[in-house]
């Protein structure tokens, strides 16, 4: 008996953070194996997060196994969880999904504008894999995703496979709800805020303290000079206070992208020029946090991972994986199906939104429809997503090249085709789809 | 008995293409009375274009009277017909619309982005009044109004007012059904297209030669690299075939302001900084028009008006009012109620639709969804319109900015917020639902 | 070149005036081949058919050639037009519908009831194989469906085949619209009404008299006493006028299995019981029709026919393949594909709606939800349709089952098993899709 | 402090339940004072019901206070919930409500066919006359409402009220949940169902051990012989198991009224026949209990309680209030606003549907669609629903006469028609909306 958890991607730096995250809740979710599972080239990160996941655990004195495996379907046999972390591409292929865009001056990441369709083309195919792997060898596992653009990638599993095990997961709406927290000066235990929306792109739609709402207290509080709200890895610009009244919900920090674009795009540029990529900034922290994590001394997970970005993934997971394990009926935020949860996005698509989380997975709560001010933008980038994930199912050039001009961060088709012929070029190794038939 | 039509903004440079558009339908549309009304400061106009009128007439050698009034509610006892073409604020607000958000770098025109979004405050509480009127002095009459942004004002009327005899129309519609038959070859008889959509966000969903349908056909066609359908008003940027391609249906030109945003928004700066405003241009051109107006020997319609754009609108209108009042049941493309036509946008909103006309007004086909490729847009657009809806007739400044930061071209809140309250106080006169509370 | 119309069940006492129905309409619909095919059983009366519809064709002076066939393959080779009017069985089939039923105590006939879903059950696995033949011999071919149950046939059709040139036809609307005519004094051409809900199951929602609403009048004449609009083949009870008030809407005269159901079933019992079922006087009228059909001298539709139920079947026929031949975009009522016309009713689902009749086919006019007032019942009539589709292609006893006792008239589902099991049993040559898997 | 509630109709044989409901959860309901209201006409009852259960919280040892008033105003100062369980017209009417529509051979009984739409009519007016006193006299408070029908009650609460913070709550899911708790042989704990539908006429979607869908094994054993899962005062006919196995849900027992509606009516009318009708049952019962409650020596709930039809109210409500009260977050099946729970039944519409229950009330999972099976006769209930609480809210007889006769169980609209006339007659003094206009 006991847990067996797989983390797909286990060389990643953010594991550590996992691993605690795990530790603390042992009691409650008694993991007997946890696999890291990485591929050929990240060996030798994966042994080097392998060996302080074995210090921090024996630190900790729980009998949690570390495996390592270079062998993903060795790992999968009788998995209960399996989480994917992965990169394809490792950090080479961010850094050109952040320049080559930014050289057309397009803006965008890893989630958002061509940056994010590039990721989703070279992640959906991967995932699916591993789905396939999972049906069979572990049919009965969760599959719980972090991996980024988590909204494409569960739109294509929905769409695309008939594997219902699937959680998309995001930290997003625990930063909004920490950051509301510390607007309104209370305890993360008593607010409670209905999220809805898509992944990168959700809104707190009503905000309950001690159960009751507080929805304009939370709007005005949004409307206060130091809102900031933020991630750290996004740019925290202010919002206009008139804007966000009439706006009459919580937008995540990611809606800059489109309500800010103009001035988004002007810093990035200026960031890029002097600072090259973010993921040029992210692989320097990296390596700085690699040479952390090899000190045999280091036995927990160390602070200087907080600057990596991603706080909160591993609390959202581990959270997750112990409500399911556990039958909570707790409500947490994830992707899933829809059917019907938001009345005015498509059935059969993918959505972000509070559920109730038991041992059959995650059960949306209702939400009727999103509200007129937010349903157009939210439309606009589901399109792009269900077009984006049957293009990187298809392999169709076309059908990328559609999608991608949907976004509305490409400034033209003409701009769009150039984009996408030099990436397609660029990213060719990670892109069997589009090249091999 | 006989037939009494009232143009409201009757002094319009266009009004020569109306009256040479009652006079060819005369057998079939015998009207007894044309009603000129304008307002005061349009009253030398009104008596150029009035004794242009009669002179019209009388060579056509048909019993049509001409009246000229500045009164309108006197025009309108006992109407059949009304049309709109006014422009509240004249020529001077267009080249406010146009010339300050392209001084902030935010594309649009009189139809679209800021511009539109300001032409729409000030022109429906003005239509609404009409509207008022009518219900008092002919409440059987129908409205045929042609006054842009068409598509808010009609959102407008179907969801502030009780009025339904009111149809918007666009010469869009046309000119896109005029372009395809030029690429295909074919004569405008033979070709039926499915329109669905928003005004001037219409697209071709289906085609039709001789009741077959040709899709394949009319998409490759619009591949073809002579394939800029265009408007006299708007920079014929040609399309990429392949993104045509993967859109699959025929969008209308001003798509390219979404689709060709950045592109569009250098050209138009440029064009500003060398020429102005595409209003100052016009303002020239109507100039121009009014001197060959005043001239005792023109008795026709002169060939120069069709270069000030809006070609086609004669004949929408005149083709509509024949049609309802003779009952006719052929398809037009109009703006009007969805209650389910298209059935993936609000119920009780506002589309452009191919429709049945008969007395009863337009009876949309049923369309059903729109495509996931268009959808999105669409839906923004409509979100936005929405607002803008709401806020014209509210006066409310929060409702208002919210609105006009849904808009795509607006690139940022912060500007947007400036953008406002520059347009707010410059068109201060004609917004007393923003500045009478 | 020249039109070729293949009538399947060409042996029905019907064809005489669907012979009549295309000689009337010669000029617009030269028709140079109308092949009257049949099956083996059907071989004597198909011959008598025959030769009558020769002296018809000769007596009009047309060329139009009448060819009979007992293959149905041979006859469908490059057809532009099929009709279907067969009944699988014959006419002691529908008595087993009609008696077994009644012995029971279930209301209905042949489209309502347990009697409707039978010839349901045998009727949509003859249609799909016709259709598998024209996708094979005539893939361009249109069919036109009126052989019973029309609706769930058409359903079948829809959701099983990807054939898309089948229209349901139905002369309830027709009849409706007549008698409303009658009701008013006015020429049937004045008059349109908006038809929209399923086949046998169809509402009268607006009335037009030369293009004005006249709803309320068209109300207020079917509380009249003398309002029985009504079919020679179902009986004509009164509706309370007080309840077709609030109905405000005219129902089709099949509503009284559902809104009488007490009151017919007593009669239907009887009428059962004095003179057997209808099926049986049918069978005596057709006996009577054949012996005159015979007569050498006989060179027209004998007034006779009329009797036998069915009035306006030709000219509803006739009518559809006028128009589609001749793209004329005239409204008819026709069962189709709802794809959102009727926006409370199943998306993928077929309904009974006013159409734009085009060489396309039938484009249903957007008709929104239906009232509250019928809304139910048609839903639970879809339910009941869907699923007895779905059971006659998959054979599934259980399915049939549950479809039929989803059927209002069936009292209890401890007689609908008793009433299934013994018809199955009855009609088991009929229906291979139970007996042969 | 201390909370307090309001019983409206406290002087109902129920009460005593309630009350013991209150006691067993004193310790997370502190409730400081229990208010029982009754009419003049219930002085006496209410008057025994009060002392019983003051010896009741005095055997049982803690400080509830136990008020009694014929002033309903008075009582509802400052409450914190109110509960209402009254009989407009008491048990006489409801001997009417099934007396006259059996005499016309009409199936139902207080909450199906004419009996529960006539106690409709006469109660919907004293909710929402509640509800104004509610608004006066303490808005914040919670209505849980047990008044049957609570469907209609709740249907015309949400579409003619502004109130909110109103439950409709029916101890039907309760007992089938137990029922197939019963049947797998399982404690109650361990077992969810999903719950979705309307009041007496909710569905088992899905079934949960352990947080493991066992839907398969639910439905297998609703197949057994031994599955009549049933109602104290509903016929408890066993269903045909291969019907259940079709429906693949688990249906309520007000369902055999629709699916049975044949052989309940025969038994009905033979129980009638032989015993009166149900009322005239519960009339004797309740006599003999209110003997019982008059006892000094009684001080608990006696045993004979459960005789009465009913159980698991208590527990219902009960342990709503605690939710509520306590914020507690878990799953209640409960009638409230649609909102999209719910996809194919209207948004605007009241379903009953497993809702996560928290300070802030109700928040319905998301259902999805209703299958396919079931979505037709709900949806005829619900237009039922929605036209009978128009009618009670207007008083307008026609509307009446609709709605009845939409209504499966009446046999035509002629009866329908007699009986609405009879019924309004004998009803006259609690229907002032009909007659006082």
């Amino acid at each position: 008996m006991g847990i067996k958890v797989v983390t797909i991607g286990g060389g990643s730096s953010y594991t550590p953070e996992l691993v605690e995250g795990f530790i603390k809740r042992y009691q409650e979710l008694p993991i007997k194996e946890l696999w890291l599972v990485d591929i050929e080239d990240g060996k030798e990160k994966l042994q080097i997060i392998g060996d302080l996941a074995k210090r921090m655990v024996k630190e900790a004195g729980i009998p949690m196994e570390i495996k390592l495996s270079l062998d993903r379907r060795e790992a999968l046999i009788n998995a209960d969880f399996v989480t994917t972390q992965l990169r394809v591409g490792l950090l080479e292929a961010r850094i050109k999904d952040e320049r080559i865009p930014l050289s057309h001056e397009i803006l965008g990441q890893e989630t958002n504008g061509a940056g994010g369709f590039f990721k989703g083309l070279r992640t959906i195919p991967v995932i699916l894999e591993i789905i396939r792997d999972i049906e069979n060898l572990c049919p009965n596992a969760w599959l719980i995703n972090f991996t980024n653009p988590a909204g494409m990638v569960t739109e294509a599993v929905f769409r695309h496979t008939n594997f219902k095990n699937f959680i998309g997961l995001c930290n997003v709406p625990l930063g909004m709800h920490r950051g509301m927290c510390e607007l309104l000066d209370v305890k993360p235990k008593r607010l409670r805020i209905d999220f809805a929306g898509l992944n990168h792109m959700v809104f707190g739609l009503n905000f309950y303290l001690d159960g009751k709402n507080i929805k304009k207290e939370a709007m005005a509080a949004l409307q206060r000079p130091d809102s900031h709200i933020s991630m750290a890895n996004i740019m925290a610009e202010p919002w206009d206070p008139d804007f966000i009244k009439g706006l009459n919900v919580m937008p995540c920090p990611y809606l800059r992208y489109y309500w800010k674009h103009g001035d988004m795009l002007k810093k990035d540029i200026e960031n890029f020029n002097n600072n090259g990529t973010r993921a040029e900034i992210v692989k320097k922290i990296e390596t700085k946090l690699f040479e952390l994590y090899k000190d045999p001394e280091l036995k927990t997970k160390p602070k200087q991972l907080e600057e990596r970005g991603g706080a909160y993934y591993s609390d959202a997971a581990c959270e997750l994986i112990a409500s399911i394990f556990n039958d909570k009926g707790d409500i947490q935020v994830v992707n899933t199906l829809n059917k019907g949860a938001i009345t005015n996005l498509p059935y059969d698509s993918v959505v972000e939104v509070s559920s109730v989380i038991t041992k059959e997975g995650a059960r949306p709560l209702s939400m009727g429809d999103l509200p007129e001010e937010i349903i157009g933008i939210v439309r606009q980038i589901k399109s792009f997503e269900r077009l984006t994930a049957d293009a990187a199912v298809s392999g169709n050039r076309i059908k990328a090249l559609t999608a991608l001009n949907l976004n509305p961060l490409v400034p033209s088709d003409r701009i769009g085709q150039i984009v996408l012929d030099e990436m397609l070029k660029s990213h060719r190794k990670y892109l069997p789809n589009f090249f091999n038939n």
